[in-house]
C-alpha cells in the first residue's frame, strides 16, 4: 500500500480513515509496511494525537488482525481487569483466583515488565515450571474447565498490536493516549468479555503521573469499550508509592499468596476488593458494593480464592507447592537490611527508584531478551507518613551476592527519604472511579 | 547508542546537543543505529523543527561521516551551483562547462530525479557511454586536467546524508527546512569549494512553492555556508512554469547543447548568466557584473564553453559526438504535436503535471530501480501569455509508441492552460538574490 501519503497526512495534522486504518495494519502485521515507515507514522501520531473515531478504528484494525477467544457459549460472566503499570501491583495474582472462584470467568492476558515497572508474566513465571504460552485452543479448555486462565498475548491475538507495541517501545512513542488505550483494548476485547475493569495508575512512580491525564485514558478505553458491547470501569488508584511490600518477580508472588490466605498488606487487599468490587457488579454476581466485598472476604477467609489459586498453577504446569510454602519459590542467596539513617518521618517511598532498583540487582530486564533473577527484589516495610527512629530496620533486600546487595542497599536510600514532615499527603489509596456515565470522586488526599 | 531518550527529546521540542549529533550520525552510517529509530526522529524534527545550531550541527555530522575532496592544492577558485530542483531545469549541463572554459574549477556533484522534478545525473547518463559513478580520486585527476567533472554522490561522500535522504523519501519527512538545508549543504562542503551558489526554485513547480519558505532555505544554507568559509549566494528563480522548452533527459542535454552554442531557449541562457555572474563574482574573476556577463557571452561565441562540455564528456566515457550532432543521442520511435484546442492566451503551463507527465510515459523514475526511457519527453514552445489560435502547434510528445504519445498529448492537454485572459502573471524569471547581508528584491511579477 502507498504508505507516504498517509504518513504525510497524519504529520500534517489530517486523519486516516475507518478503512485505511484497516488495510494499513493488516499490512503491517503481514510484513509488507517496513518498520521504518511505522515508526515515522507512530511519531506523527504521538505529536499530532488521533480522534476518536480514528482510536476507534485502529482499535478494531488491531483486533482484527487475529484471533479472538470464543467463550460465547459460556453462561458465566466473562471478566477480566487490566492496570496500566505499577510498582509492586501484584493484583492480577490475587484478584483472577478471587473472582474466578465466585462464578467469573477470567481469561487474564498480561504482558512483561518494561522499564521501571513489573509485569504479571515475569511474576507467575518465576513459579517453577508455571507455562504462560498457551495457545488459543488451550486456554478456551482451561477456561471451560477452571473459570481462570493466566497468560500471555500468543502470536494468535492482535499481532500487529504486538509488533506496533515493540517498535513504540524502541522509538519514544509509547505515551500516547490514543496509542495506549487502542493497544490494551485490541487485547482485552480479544478475550471475548462481557466486561472490563481498568486500574489506572496515578502518581510518579505510574506511566502516566498526572491525574488528567490518566483520566483521559480511562475515558477513552471505557468509550472504546462500551462501543463493543464490553461495559467498562476504570478506577485511578495510588502509585506515588509501591504497592504492597514486596517488589521483585518471586517476592511479589509470595505476597500474593499471602493476600489470597487473607494475610496481605492491607493497601494490597484493598485496591484488589475494590477491583473485584467492580468486576462482581458487572458481571451481575452481586448486587451492591457491600455485598461484593463480603463474598471476597468469605472466598478468602473460606480457602476457596487460595484453592482456584493452586489449580491453575498446577494446570498450567506450575509447581503447585508454592501456594502451601512460598519457600518453593526461587530465594535469593544472600539478604540485607536498609535501617533508617536518621530519626524522623517517612516522606516518599519513590517507586521509580525501586522499580529501576530491581532490574538493577538482576531482577528485571533493559531488553526482553535479557536473562532475569527471579528472587532478586525488595521488600520494603517503611509506608510514607510512618515516623521512625535512627537504625529501625525499614526494609530487605534479596539478591544473588553480597556485593549486589550493597547495590540494593544503595538503591534503598536513594527510594526511601526520611524528613522532619511529610512535604505533601500521600495520595488516596482509590481515587477516582469513572463509568461511561462520568467521573465520581471517592477520596481526596488529606495530610 | 542509546536512541529512545534523545529520540524523546526531539519529540517533547527539546534540542539535541553537538556531541549527539555526531555520535548519532556516525552510528548510523555504520548500522548501528536501526532505520525505524532514525525514522521516529525524522519525523519529531519535522514536526518540531531544529535550531539554528542543531541544523549546523547536524551538517557538520553528516559530512563528516564521509570523505572530502581534496582540491586545496589548487589555485583556481573552486565552485559548484546548486539547483532545489525544477522541471525542465538543465542549468547545470550549461553552467559547470561555461564556468570551467572561464578558468574557475567546478567539481559538481548531481543527484538523480524523485517526484515530479528532473535529475542532472539521470540527464547525462542519457548520453551514450557517460559515467557519472567516478571515485573522488578520479574526479580530482580529472578537475586537475580539465577544470570540471561531473559526478554523482559517492559513497565516501556524507554516507550518513546517502543513507537519511532515502529514508526522508520513504517516510513522508523530506519538506523540512532543516534537514533539505543540511542534506545540501553536507555534501557541497564535501566538495571543498571557495563558494557556492544556489538556485532556489519557487512557484508550483517548487518543492517550496512559497517565497517565504524559499527564502528562509536561502538564509538557513547561506549561513551554514558562510560558517564553514565557503560564501554563498542564493538567486530566487521562476518554477511557476518549465524552464526552456525540453522537458525529459535525453531532450534536454540537446536544448543545453544548443545552449552552449548560444542558440538555447532565452529564460535558459538568462538564468545560466544570472548564477554564472554570482561564481564569477565569487571567484574573483570578474569584478562586476557586466564584466561576468560579458565573459560568458564571449565563451559561448568562441565555443569555449562548448568544448570544455565535449572534453568533459569525452573524459567520462561519453559519446562527445553529442555535442556536434545532438541526433547522437536517444532518439524516441514515435512523436505528436500538441495544437490549441482554441483560441486565447497561454494562462499557465503546469511544471508539476509536466514532470509527473515525464515518468508517465516511461521517462523518469517512480522508485530508484525502475527502468527509464531516456528519449521520453516533451518541447513545450507554448509560453505563459503567448497569444495563440486554434489549431497551433504547441508542443510536442516524444515517446517509445503511439499509444505513449497518445497519453503524452492528454498529459499536455492537462499541463497547458488555454484561457481568455492571463489569470496571474508570471514569476519573474530571477526575482530575488540572498547573500549573508540580508535580501535584495530584483523584480516583482508584471501583468
Amino acid at each position: 500500500m502507498l504508505m507516504r501519503p498517509l504518513i504525510a497526512r497524519k504529520r500534517d495534522g489530517g486523519r486516516l480513515a475507518h478503512g485505511e486504518w484497516r488495510h494499513l495494519m493488516q499490512a503491517y502485521a503481514a510484513g509488507d509496511v517496513p518498520d521504518y515507515q511505522m515508526a515515522a507514522l507512530a511519531m506523527a501520531i504521538y505529536v499530532q494525537g488521533m480522534d476518536p473515531d480514528e482510536t476507534s478504528a485502529l482499535t478494531d484494525a488491531m483486533l482484527r488482525s487475529g484471533r479472538c477467544l470464543d467463550l460465547a457459549h459460556l453462561t458465566a460472566p466473562r471478566l477480566d481487569k487490566h492496570s496500566t503499570g505499577g510498582v509492586g501491583d501484584k493484583v492480577s495474582l490475587v484478584l483472577a483466583p478471587l473472582v474466578a472462584s465466585l462464578g467469573v470467568v477470567v481469561p487474564m492476558m498480561s504482558g512483561r515488565g518494561l522499564g521501571h515497572t513489573g509485569g504479571t508474566l515475569d511474576k507467575l513465571e518465576s513459579i517453577p515450571g508455571f507455562r504462560t504460552d498457551l495457545s488459543l485452543d488451550a486456554a478456551r479448555r482451561q477456561l471451560e474447565h477452571l473459570g481462570c486462565v493466566l497468560i500471555g498475548q500468543t502470536a494468535e491475538i492482535a499481532p500487529a498490536d504486538r509488533k506496533l507495541y515493540a517498535l513504540r517501545h524502541a522509538t519514544a512513542t509509547v505515551e500516547a493516549i490514543p496509542l495506549i488505550a487502542a493497544s490494551i483494548m485490541s487485547k482485552k476485547l480479544a478475550e471475548g468479555l462481557t466486561g472490563l475493569v481498568l486500574d489506572v495508575k496515578r502518581g510518579s512512580g505510574a506511566f502516566l503521573p498526572e491525574l488528567e491525564r490518566g483520566l483521559e485514558l480511562a475515558r477513552t478505553m471505557i468509550q472504546l469499550g462500551a462501543d463493543r458491547g464490553c461495559p467498562t470501569v476504570a478506577l485511578l488508584t495510588a502509585m506515588d508509592r509501591p504497592l504492597g511490600h514486596a517488589v521483585g518477580n518471586a517476592l511479589e508472588v509470595e505476597e500474593a499468596v499471602l493476600a489470597l490466605r487473607g494475610e496481605g498488606p492491607a493497601d494490597l487487599l484493598e485496591v484488589t476488593y475494590a477491583l473485584g468490587t467492580e468486576m462482581l457488579l458487572l458481571g451481575g454476581v452481586a448486587a451492591t458494593p457491600a455485598e461484593a466485598r463480603a463474598m471476597q472476604c468469605d472466598a478468602i477467609a473460606s480457602g476457596r480464592a487460595a484453592a482456584v489459586f493452586q489449580a491453575v498453577i498446577e494446570a498450567q504446569g506450575g509447581n503447585p507447592g508454592v501456594v502451601d510454602d512460598p519457600a518453593a519459590l526461587p530465594q535469593a542467596a544472600a539478604q540485607g537490611v536498609f535501617t533508617a539513617p536518621r530519626d524522623g518521618v517517612v516522606a516518599r517511598v519513590e517507586p521509580r527508584a525501586l522499580g529501576n532498583g530491581v532490574t538493577a540487582i538482576g531482577g528485571g530486564r533493559t531488553r526482553i531478551e535479557d536473562p532475569m533473577d527471579p528472587s532478586a527484589g525488595f521488600v520494603v516495610t517503611a509506608r510514607p507518613g510512618s515516623h521512625v527512629r535512627r537504625g529501625e530496620p525499614l526494609a530487605t533486600v534479596h539478591a544473588r551476592d553480597h556485593a549486589t546487595v550493597q547495590a540494593g542497599l544503595r538503591v534503598l536510600g536513594e527510594a526511601i527519604v526520611i524528613a522532619d514532615e511529610m512535604s505533601e499527603p500521600p495520595l488516596p489509596l482509590v481515587s477516582h472511579r469513572v463509568t461511561a456515565n462520568g467521573v465520581e470522586v471517592l477520596a481526596t488526599p488529606s495530610a
